[in-house]
């Protein structure tokens, strides 16, 4: 059969671009920047959802909802955040369209104008904690810990299928403490939250570590960050957890009674993901067949194909299949029998692979007879003749063998691809020629990570929280180094 | 205790306001006519979204996620609909703020106007048959079962927290046929999906039928409706279901080539409920004393609130608390444990009446000695003391038993205000002394129904589809009438 994606080796960013259009995860669409998310990319998305709204909730945060528009002005109060946000960004100016006078559709209102405009929000604070304000008298009124899961629009130039869109949809959280130790454990907390999702459930190994101040959120006094490393050597960055100080507090005027009496500004954090972490998921794990999903996150996790040539087989077959379906759904099991006529075996066998449904099972009048059935894994492209009997532990056990196996992939392929470098010569070599996670003594200074982005285009991706604190020499100044720090090239 | 609400016999409609308010439901934000949902009203709708999700799914539908732009010419195309829709809406004219010479603060920048502006999508017929066109290309194809769940905006400019505001939540349904039948198919099965909800979770009869020409959706051939009555005997349209014909089909050239090797314009319908279940859910069954919930539909079915005087009755009083709450867990049911200090019992009682708990247990040392616990109805204010032991089941059964008995009071009312009337003088006597649905005969020109409209407020809320067909003669005209209609002033 045809290869229908670019291989990966002919071009990485093709490769990607044709494998979510192909596998129907999402499409552009006829607004600039703004994509399509089509029902097969969108059922990973939910499950990604539920599984992150639960461990939110577990965690003590409820869901509210804000306004999509953010008032001009609020932008203005915080010197940082309207630098990151409000420059690139779409504006409501206007709330009236009316016939055009010449017949031809519509125009829009000059009457209609705004007397102040509005921002599409391209990120929360702002509006919420104004909103807060109104929320927080005392220190009773304290935590609020708010998730939301909402659009947001950011006026990208260049923009890549759920990697960088206009619009995108995310969750951001936003809680509100009465100390900054709270506040900080908050943050912290949420970065594992984080982590756990990518490891456990995306399959996905990060680096936890401290954004440094050049790439922090705007606004911001700490951001903290989980780093992924894709196939092709580049680094994604895949969640945040900002500790906001009382910059925003102070901005909006928020402040509550303490305990003694006294009032004091509230402490802030805000974190996110969003549907960019389907791009980390689709990079993490597929090949040059198409997707591969983690068990975990896999809207089908078992297809059954019934096999057959003449029709008086069909139904004894799709019988079987329906059979099998119903056992496995008992396990808890999500399965789908594809008993469309219109499509032969091997074009089924090629669209699954395409869609990355972690098991396969093919069904024919042989295997009736046997009481076997024809099991293929995704991610090893392996095929092997199992029994009926016992078959819903043996793929229960699987799908968690497969969860595990490609988890364990791509921590290898982390560690063949983390090399640490002394000098700034040896950094660009391996950069250039292999890419990958760079670990390397740095000055600390903006002025050198600045230097070594314009000459490398290389960026550091984070100051991890583990490993280990040895203190060195800046490969490119030579200063003093308090520890290595991890360098990528970056999406 | 002082009254919180305004009652309703002074003013429903500031009751209502009230109780959104005071419960914790929604308020409104700094931005004109949007809303800010709050935990608690979000964790309703979050049960409400649950629901109708599954029953989406389980009628064959996908999700899916479309652009919150749509390109202005998309509303020249399908005149019906421009005038629905395209008036009153929130317009985006440029993408980029630049920091104002003056220094004070941002402007907008008028370099960065788009050539062709953006309308943040009051619905999403046209970007979404613009898509369908791509997607259907033969019968095979077909059908596409989509549903979004989104937020939209339309400039409403007088409104009210959750039955009209500017932005507001929803979920959109919309779908492509092979055939005209299968569409009105269609059509019906989502309006008794919607009756279903109403009436089963909602606990609030609905009448289903077709709405009249002029109260069409923008761009239908037919509109189908459930209609609610409020306490107030005003009526509620609370989700609608549009048969759309070929008409998006023909504006954005969507067809598809039959089995018979024809080509054909695909038949259309779209579906839709919104937040403002939230406010119908709230004047269906509430009280003076706050929200009355459907024990399906409310976040917390059970509270327990522990009483204990002396600080060594606390730990005891608690410890049981938490052994019930874990009981009625394993029950299913969504339970929680209120020992929170800084609040008394009596003020605690309150709260979660003004909130629509369904079921209140009070604990204190006494019912320790006596294995027993103290059992407030929310729906009826009445307590009993019933014993510890077998308490899951009696909760269980009296859950249940809250489900049905404010259904049937909501259907009592709804019975007590649906009169039938002969004459117009009667008619408006009705409207003015009682409100509530009136059954009339009606000549079925769009005339009659303005005049009605003009002169007494009230519209037609629907045809039913059920119901007895007994021909008669128009209130109004005296010409022949096929059946009586329901009327009623709306919401």
């Amino acid at each position: 059969m045809a290869k229908v994606l670019t291989p990966r080796s002919e071009s990485y960013a093709q490769w990607y671009n044709d494998l979510v259009i192909k596998a129907g995860l999402a499409e552009n669409s006829a607004v600039r920047g703004c994509m399509v998310i089509k029902p097969y990319g969108y059922a990973i998305w939910e499950k990604m959802q539920r599984v992150l709204d639960d461990k939110f909730k577990e965690t003590g945060h409820q869901n509210a909802y804000f306004p999509l528009f953010i008032p001009k002005s609020f932008f203005s109060k915080e010197a940082d955040h309207v630098e990151g946000f409000a420059k690139e960004c779409a504006v409501v100016t206007h709330y009236r369209l009316k016939n055009n006078p010449d017949g031809s559709g519509v125009v829009v209102d000059p009457d209609a104008k705004l007397e102040e405009e509005y921002i599409v929000r391209p990120t929360s604070e702002t509006i919420i904690w104004n909103t807060y304000k109104d929320w927080i008298q005392s220190y009773r009124d304290l935590p609020i810990k708010i998730n939301q899961w909402a659009n947001v629009v950011r006026w990208e130039m260049r923009t890549r299928l759920f990697l960088r869109t206009a619009e995108f949809l995310w969750q951001e959280g936003h809680t509100a403490h009465a100390t900054k130790e709270e506040a900080i454990e908050e943050a912290e907390t949420m970065l594992k939250v984080y982590a756990d999702f990518a490891e456990n459930y995306m399959a996905m190994p990060v680096v936890q570590g401290y954004k440094t101040a050049s790439e922090r959120f705007a606004g911001a006094v700490e951001t903290l960050t989980i780093e992924a490393l894709m196939q092709d050597g580049k680094a994604l960055q895949s969640g945040t957890s900002h500790f906001l100080g009382q910059n925003f507090a102070k901005v909006f005027d928020v402040k509550y009674q303490s305990k003694e009496g006294k009032e004091e500004y509230v402490w802030a954090t805000s974190w996110g993901v969003s549907t960019r972490l389907m791009g980390a998921l689709i990079m993490a794990h597929s090949d040059d067949n198409g997707l591969v999903l983690p068990p975990k996150l896999a809207p089908i996790q078992v297809v059954i194909v019934p096999i057959y040539r003449k029709e008086e087989e069909l139904k004894q077959v799709v019988d079987k299949a329906d059979e099998i379906a119903a056992a496995l759904k008992k396990f808890g099991i999500s399965v789908k029998v594809d008993d469309d006529d219109n499509h032969k075996p091997g074009w089924k066998f090629a669209q699954y692979e395409l869609q990355g449904v972690p098991l396969r099972i093919a069904i024919g009048p042989r295997d009736l007879q046997n009481g076997t059935v024809e099991l293929a894994r995704r991610d090893t492209l392996t095929k092997e003749v199992v029994a009926v009997d016992g078959l819903e532990n043996h793929i229960n056990d699987l799908l968690e063998e497969i969860q595990d196996s490609i988890y364990q992939r791509a921590i290898d392929f982390r560690k063949e691809n983390t090399r640490t470098v002394e000098t700034y010569e040896e950094f660009k070599k391996v950069l250039d020629e292999k890419g990958g996670f760079i670990m390397a003594h740095w000055d600390g200074t903006e002025e050198t990570e600045e230097k070594i982005k314009q000459e490398t285009k290389a960026t550091v991706r984070c100051i991890p929280i583990d490993g280990p604190k040895e203190p060195g020499k800046c490969m490119v100044t030579g200063k003093p180094s308090e520890r290595m720090v991890v360098f990528a090239r970056a999406y």
